[in-house]
């Protein structure tokens, strides 16, 4: 019997399975039916990423630190790599304090030309070399196809910026790798913009994919941007995928990131990812709002009463003094 | 000796004292210099708002609940007084979870003429008489200057709402009553529009003011407003006078509410004001961000927890089983 | 025969007719088929403001000058009644150059209570005296529903100000005034929020409605708020109301109000309200975008020339040298 | 004599001269004392980008049509190519109602990974002979930085959509190119953001930048964005590149792409660049804000009467009958 199917069909992997996203008008019915179907969904705009595709949340791991689980991930470390004893400093503080994953960026998306654009290569080895002596796994920005390859190198884990979340090209090249990618929501994308960017690299085959929120452009002024929280609530229902929040970039102060922390935590985020430096006051970017080493041992110690408050922990922060 | 003072200056009470604002360049020591000048500030635009006038919390009371020390308030109840029967019933609900002020509205600012107005003066009266039989006082929306008389007669505290935070005759005529005011901060105000409309109130010699987050607007439409939850902090900081966040109105879902009222907690909020309904998808205004009564104890519990991990409490309600 | 009306039933008048609204599933030949009903339509929630409800354009006078036909009515004045000799002398040169309705604010709202408030009933005695002595109708803000009857008696037409857009007993109170009405924009409206509040106007039996479009607020900072160009276009479609743009609250500069005011009525907008000042620089309030009176009169050659190319003519224009 | 130069520098070409872009506290009068400089400016953030920079409007040109003069430039296409036979249709129907230049995407970058994402290298073939053939040149979108030299082959100029106008990696590629450049503007991008971007081009040394407003993403859903007609004046201040607008984008909806048209050029902009469909209706992509012939030859007629107003003209439409 023949039936006319008049959808398009996408084929991906998932773990060792086929998956058929099949988009269009097709009687459920026909393709359950074929012997080699196991199962049929239906789903949102964007398919893989719904959680009508999957109910049970997506455990994502970059190095030990697991996303997506009972833990709360604390992903910490300084806007850019500035040099070896900078990271190693910060790495040793980050880890001391509770921190389970390094951040740090070699290649540097800045508004202007004329701005710090980072270390490249020599950025990563340093990333590299600190990872591997303090024990903590790294997450680093990706700004272009053929970066990929180069940083899988160096990275435990692949950071697509806000001002890349709709580099469709960029997102296509994560995709077809299967590190970990930590994808930031754009400063003024929506929900089903973001998902739908998360649904190019599931569809590329790369299922360790973690949201980030990290504030959204509006008329305020008094912070650097909004932080959404009760987006992070929504799209913990919306998707299976793990999120996070970046309260550094969310506010742009020092001052408030605790309180957005806190917040963040309370709201349901499956981690943080936070900008810490030896020096604020002398860091080549991103300076106020960085914290210190103290203000962010502090901040752990408060967003870890408040994972507890909601049934979760902060791994490596009970044995806090 | 004669000094030329350039600024111009107001008047007003704060409890038993004058107080004199200066606007422009006084030269500082020539009113410290004077013997009934018992004390001089500097502070910013806002100026009886800011914390340069008073470095220690605002503590201001709606009958027995205090905003701005160590409790954290729950306001709740329906958008709307419908009948005796749907206050009494929400205003034991409340009680019963660990409520402690009453909210519901008679005069009804609504964006079509055609929608539910409100019950008015029968609707106050409704209010009044429950909330002498449940025994918990009462805030509700003030619209126009020449109603404030009015309410006072059967409210214990005054609503100025999103829309008329600019109400400058509002502000005014709220400003001559002594009872506590809950400005709500403008769907596009900035923090200093909001602290400047609280300027208002002080000027006028109402010190009781209570500011009241509920949203901003913005670009995203998965949620009614945007939960500025970073304010909050900010505000926190730059003013003495007590802060809440209405769950309610910044996200208009019923599902995220629980997930922004702990947000808003673990950011430092002194309290919350949240609409309940006997049945919300009845309700004959903001049905779908109103709690039932289950979801509205559940989430009490919830914000009790976050309360206690920021060294805080939502009194009256250790004791729920 | 008995038929049932699930729908609620408002009345007021237009002209010497009687109009009915009606709120629900009425049945549109029931109410067609009675005798007393000389026409029914159907419109959207905005009923009396819909281009549903009236086809062709209304026109509304203001004084001399006529909104929604084809001219263009500038209006122009200073933001603030400072002065009669101030007013005199801008009134004079706003006529010269082609205006043919004055404004200046009485009563002015200001974010902060320590700006300059307006002079109250001597502006207003002052925009009399010197409309009489040059002959331009005048246009003056109200900001409470007790200034009505006042202002009523000294202005022309009244404007209600962005910030009141939502503050619906004055709303009603204009409504029930038979002036004309300048109804702005409000900083973060809807259209349709918009409309609604003309329809809280029409609903109360004042049909001489004008719609003002004043720029709206978002994340830009270059100018003080954004002229939502397109959506006077869109309104001119949804609505049978005249439709007039104020290029100095949009921009908030100077140097680009030409550009704005050109670019309105080539959109299709029936007229302008520009803010001019003898000397901007002095000005006590709105300065930075109030024009001199040279560069008022450029801008409305400029913009008598676009009028034309889109068929349409500045009114006392033509003369210009 | 020795002098401590504390800045950074740049180099860079424009047409046969070296530019030397200094970032930092270098006295004028050292630079300006060196024999082989010829002159020195101060400027902005965006240094090359400025009115200081260049007081004169530079002149980009696409073809034979010239951006940044008096002419009113009209691009003009679909949004996607689809077929030879609708691209030949389109451009015919361009050229006949004086649009100069033709836009096509061939690469499209599309939200949703299931959307139709463009006919790739197929479609710039199509594009290279139908410009051929018809005798416009060609403008079409670049995604990746490994796109530039494959597209160079077949287009005139190289488009960065809105999407992309902060890929760095992109601008540095496009800014190693000598074909001109049309730059969009972000969704929620600054004036200053954008004109660094435009800066990162130029540093490149490619001169031939073309700056198109496209509309900006605020609380309004009326239109698909709102046009930000002010900018367009402003930037024209700021800088000597060229500036058009897209209508199509800026407002989504085919019914008033014809008033944004007048206003945009009304307010000053060099040229338009509009979506044109044969049959709307079925377009693979933004049919809803693709014009008709018929639609698109009326615009143009509408938008050549407003040059003519402010003293400009669109090439090649002074024929139309």
């Amino acid at each position: 019997m023949e039936t006319a199917l008049s959808g398009r069909i996408w084929r991906t992997q998932q773990g060792g399975q086929t998956v058929y996203v099949v988009h269009g008008s097709v009687p459920e019915n026909v393709l359950g039916g074929l012997e080699v179907v196991s199962s049929v969904k239906t789903t949102k705009s964007f398919m893989l990423a719904s959680r009508e595709y999957s109910r049970e949340n997506s455990l994502v791991k970059i190095g030990g630190a697991e996303f997506g689980g009972s833990d709360v991930v604390i992903c910490a470390g300084p806007c850019a790599v500035e040099s070896r004893e900078q990271m190693l400093e910060t790495a040793r503080a980050v880890k001391r304090s509770g921190g389970t994953v390094l951040r740090g960026g070699a290649f540097k998306p800045r508004t202007s030309p004329y701005s710090f654009q980072g270390l490249g290569e020599e950025g990563l080895r340093i990333l590299k070399e600190v990872s591997d002596e303090v024990g903590l796994p790294v997450v680093t920005e990706v700004t272009s196809p053929d970066q990929v390859a180069l940083i899988s190198k160096y990275a435990d884990a692949l950071q697509v910026g806000a001002r890349n979340m709709q580099n469709f090209e960029l997102l296509k090249a994560v995709g077809r790798s299967r590190l970990p990618v930590l994808l930031k929501r754009g400063i003024s994308a929506t929900i089903e913009e973001w998902l739908l960017a998360a649904e190019y690299i599931l569809l590329g085959g790369n299922w360790n994919v973690i949201l980030c929120e990290r504030g959204i452009r509006t008329f305020v002024t008094d912070t650097r941007n909004v932080l959404d929280i009760a987006e992070v609530a929504l799209v913990k229902d919306l998707t299976h995928l793990p999120v996070i929040v970046d309260p550094s970039h969310a506010t742009g102060r020092r001052d408030i990131i605790p309180a957005a922390s806190r917040a963040a935590v309370a709201a349901g985020a499956d981690g943080l990812i936070v900008e810490v430096h030896p020096k604020p006051e002398s860091a080549l970017s991103d300076g106020p709002q960085s914290l210190t080493f103290n203000e962010f041992n502090s901040m752990v110690r408060e967003v870890a009463a408040v994972a507890r408050a909601v049934g979760r922990r902060v791994p490596n922060c009970e044995q806090l003094p």
